[in-house]
């Protein structure tokens, strides 16, 4: 660790983060995970290792695979394994159990939702109205989910056209079949109008896709209460998963027998093991799957999840929001003034659990804080990128790594 | 352990087991793997635990993900696992590098591989020629890929024609544009033949998907010799890669720039840090990824292929030559006459590495044998089906599953 995270703090945001850090109530799920002294500002892209993990997943190796083998489809629960877990994390994204499936990338889980959504819309069409022939996305989306929506418009008949997401409602019509929206942009860090933007698709007789991403776990998504229709979501961010961990897929369940897969796998056959030469779609949740899940890294995210039990996700979303005004703070006071460009809203109810500045050296600048033991990402072409994870945060961690950057900001 | 299984055996058998098990030079192999007292014949199903996976497992998650986390991208290698672990595979399908990318499922795999050959083949149609819109699939195909050829058939405009593989060259037409084969049947083990059928469909104009999920690792594929277009496979089978353990695309050299994917994720673009707007996909194998890639099923793949190291393909394949025969030959000894039908070819050049028996009452007979200690598999309605892995099975295992079977169907 270099001298620069060292340096001498501001003793009034020391004592905030001393006071902030005494009163938090979630301090004690920091002993759930595995950390040192790096400020692990990354948890947004890969969340840090939950400390059970490592044993559960040795018995998922040594016994239900190396001893039962065969058996541990059934003996150990494997094969329900997708569905038993989207039931794990349908609470922390408002849902009711049976409505979601952990499986496949959040890419191919995307490309699911959106063809489904394409021929939902179709289904539902007037006679006599024109095509549902378009496709709108989000055009700062993470770039997969547009190249995705582009695959599913060139192969549904669509048209596929960028929108930001606040002009959504301008851009709706009836050409409008399917609309791909992130809850929080991942660059900038804003936290989009999920419960307006769905009611204006879906009063245009459309389906909205919601990219859950950079949400769940992280703030509170209520996918139930605001009537969303379909959401991808990712589970090695915020629910700390593990790497390339399994993404989920989110059908809401009075559209689930209407919901038609583009990927019909073995999976989701309503009997599975009849090896029908026809399909026959599973009903519920189960018809998101597509093919043999990949346990390991299923397991390893069930195990993760436990680091939730009695958890609630308003309480983190309301420790997430102290950290990003605590570390705007920091950033105010250590940052020489003008050096960056606050890219992430400051009002909360259009803020993420991140913090992105934006100055013309974000690459090198980024490699520096990282040698200082402050760990963020760069995102290209000019953005420091900062994830704050409540369960795992400290407020003293913040008002570091504040201090390290405005130290290397500083050129010091 | 029943009594089953220690009734007398024949002699002449013993000695026989007792001889070609000193003789055979594979057999040191089986102290790469953990196993038990119980005769493993679904290997075919999902492969034995090799020894050294689980620390090299517990390596990953407590040291990559644990210590390292987001570092593990660049450091531990993570990023380039996908074609680096192809790269592994190939020479065990007779490949040369650079032609395998490891990812998603089978099912999945075979969605992309599909739609790319239809693809391929409509940029071939000559001028003035009708369309290319059928699409063969093998009749007999185990279940998911007869779907997911059903979606790829609706969402390209063909329609979808069951044909039996040995019928498939008079079935060919200017309308054929893909065509998805098994290299060996799952529930029969029947060899297909692989260079003619590949040839014939080449001549026809048309592109040519193997799925080698029962033939990788268990026999020589020569995918590059016999001038295969496309081709997926399983690892979880013959390769031991884990339960769910990530699939392979095969994408031969010369058509690489001219794969075009259904699942353009943002792990196949040519720059996939630059998230770029536009979709430009990347040359080579890792064209085939799509999102990211779940590290902890795919870095015990990789640890897993280790047991092959000073292994030939073609040992392997003439040792599961001799289990399948000697098997054959015990089950002739020990079960009474016509109480199973074997539909499995005797013709070496028509056989995979399993055997198939069908008798009415499999599945009651299939739970007698496990619980006798010989685990195999029953496929829906009537067949009983033994793998045989070469790596680990010793000709004493195959007689003594053999004389348990006939004692169970004896009914004593």
């Amino acid at each position: 660790m270099s001298e620069l995270c060292e340096s001498a703090g501001d003793p009034g945001l020391l004592r905030r983060a001393e006071k902030l850090d005494a009163a938090d109530e979630l301090r004690a799920l920091r002993d759930r995970f595995v950390l040192d002294d790096v400020v692990y500002l990354d948890g947004n892209s890969l969340g840090a290792l939950p400390a059970h993990v490592p044993d559960r997943l040795a018995d998922v190796v040594r016994r239900e695979w190396g001893e039962l083998r065969i058996r541990s489809w059934q003996e150990s629960g494997w094969w329900t394994a997708p569905e038993r877990i989207g039931d794990r994390i349908a609470p922390l994204v408002g849902a009711a159990p049976g409505q979601i499936v952990v499986g496949d990338s959040t890419s191919v889980d995307v490309f699911k939702a959106l063809v489904a959504a394409v021929r939902m819309a179709r289904q539902e069409q007037q006679r006599g109205s024109g095509p549902r022939d378009e496709i709108l996305v989000d055009a700062a989306t993470f770039p997969t989910d547009g190249y995705i929506a582009g695959s599913v418009a060139r192969m549904t008949g669509c048209t596929l056209r960028p929108v930001v997401p606040e002009e959504v409602p301008g851009a709706l019509s009836g050409r409008t079949a399917a609309v791909l929206l992130n809850h929080v942009d991942y660059r900038t860090g804003r936290l989009h109008d999920l419960p307006s933007l769905t009611a204006a698709v879906h009063e245009a007789g459309a389906y909205a896709v919601w990219d859950l991403c950079h949400s769940a776990g992280a703030l509170p998504v209520g996918l139930d209460e605001h009537g969303v229709a379909l959401a991808v979501g990712c589970t090695y961010k915020f629910l700390n998963g593990g790497p390339g961990a399994p993404a989920f897929l989110y059908v809401r369940r009075a559209l689930q027998d209407r919901f038609d897969s583009p990927l019909p796998g073995w999976n989701s056959h309503a009997e599975p093991f009849g090896m029908r030469d026809t399909y026959v779609p599973a009903r519920g949740a189960v018809r998101g799957r597509v093919g043999t899940p990949d346990i390991l890294s299923m397991l390893a995210l069930e195990a993760a999840l436990d680091v939730w039990d009695g958890v609630s996700v308003e309480a983190v979303r309301a420790k997430s929001l102290m950290l990003t005004d605590f570390f705007l703070d920091c950033v105010a006071a250590y940052v020489p003034t003008g050096r960056v460009e606050c890219v992430t809203p400051r009002a909360h109810e259009e803020r993420g659990s991140q913090v992105a500045l934006r100055c013309p050296d974000a690459g090198p600048v980024m490699e520096r804080l990282i040698a200082a033991g402050v760990v963020g990402d760069f995102r290209h072409p000019d953005v420091l990128r900062f994830g704050f994870t409540p369960l795992y945060l400290r407020f003293a961690d913040v008002e570091r790594a504040a201090r390290v950057l405005g130290r290397v900001l500083a050129g010091t």
